[in-house]
């Protein structure tokens, strides 16, 4: 759907996410949320009453699902570009959910979110493929944002953030794991990797990694979640299987049981 | 089937490997050849005319099987315990195989080795459970074997010992992936990981990882061989599923693509 263009004159458009559970603005020419989000959030074992810090929320999409899913998480956003915390912003007012949004450097961690520690730190960190990324309409700040917020600094802003015996859970693309799993294993414990896949039999387009602050159980790799049934794309459009469709038309729970220890 | 005493005077064992394909002799108490090698050798992606050497051999279990699997490979093994290094070359014998076992320490590779480059290095290091190994016959041994020699070494040795664009092979126990997986980043390029499951659903037990000397492709995290079909042990017994019995009782490869690169 169309929409109307922000303070800033780029061209909004209003997205259904959850099958319409969710109505998001998010930039039509910038960075788009699509499926990545909404299965991190799907895959957090938070519950009622838990506190949630999401790192780089953008528009707000993980965060979002995941109160839609979780009644009673308190939701908080770290988010560096202000015309994207400002849709967060809107986001969550339209939609009726509780959401404190922060704009700020999760390397320059701001002074409020340094005081406090969360159950869960979530984030979809850039998969720095700057050709589907923003530019910030800042030329420094794009200049910086260029660059990239190494990787290292999201896993240790997370687990700074993350309260003892807290959980902090990442999306990422999935060649990049043997990077994330060593930055993880320097701050976090009780590591949990769950592939990401297309279909069975093919390699993983994506990972989630969980770690636990304080956390002593030994590493874990679980089966990979498949995305679609069959070996190939024979439909056009969409054509996830029950399983995942469950989770991002219904906002059903992905499957990704958290360590005891 | 029960054998004759070795010099030493260890009780033996004589075991069908690939169907009866290998008969293989291995000490009645000690470690004992189980899937592991099998499957190890099975996803080594080498051809007819390669070179490989595996590292901590045994009794020679995942070499044997390697060289029924693809006719012309030259096999090697490093075997730091003299009388498995002596089961080995009794068991390259008695299954006529050319098998040049050489007795020595991958953490001082003996002087022949160091001369050598292979196609693939092989192996299958302590999963570092004490309790299901070995105790060495010479008390020194023991104290030095019972510390074990860091993973670390395994996969520098490996690497060392890999031509350019040659392939290192392991397996290993899939709770030290992010330690194994580290190690062979600073060494090896072109890594994939494949783990080995025993119930779809289900967390891997072990991972094969394999690296590339000089290799450029990005890492890869594929799907898991699943080596038991259905959620549960339903018969006594192996119940493997037909794919891994193709692998243990007739000797198939392990699917698991190298990457091209």
């Amino acid at each position: 759907m169309n929409g109307p263009d922000d303070a800033s004159g780029a061209a909004l458009t209003r997205d259904a996410f959850l099958g319409g559970q969710l109505q998001i603005w998010q930039p039509r020419g910038g960075y788009r949320a699509g499926v990545d989000p909404v299965l991190l959030a799907a895959s957090v074992p938070a519950r009622q009453g838990d506190t949630v810090l999401e790192l780089g929320c953008g528009v707000g999409v993980a965060s979002l699902c995941l109160a839609r899913r979780i009644a009673g998480v308190q939701i908080t956003g770290l988010e560096v570009q202000p015309d994207y915390a400002d849709l967060a912003r809107r986001n969550a007012q339209d939609n009726a959910i509780a959401f404190d949004v922060l704009t700020g450097d999760l390397a320059e961690m701001p002074e409020a979110l340094r005081q406090m520690q969360f159950n869960h730190v979530i984030a979809n960190p850039p998969y720095f493929d700057r050709a589907s990324s923003t530019p910030a309409q800042n030329a420094g700040r794009e200049v910086a944002l260029g660059e990239g917020t190494p990787l290292s600094d999201w896993v240790s802003a997370a687990a700074k953030r993350a309260a003892p015996r807290g959980y902090v859970t990442f999306i990422q693309r999935a060649d990049r794991l043997p990077e994330l799993l060593a930055h993880a294993a320097r701050h976090l414990g009780s590591l949990e990797v769950m592939p990401l896949i297309a279909r069975r039999g093919r390699a993983a387009r994506l990972v989630l990694l969980r770690g636990r602050k304080n956390g002593r159980a030994a590493f874990r790799m679980h089966d990979g979640w498949v995305l679609h049934d069959g070996v190939a794309h024979v439909v056009d459009g969409e054509d996830y299987n029950a399983a995942t469709g469950a989770i991002l038309r219904l906002g059903a729970a992905l499957p990704f049981p958290a360590a005891s220890d």
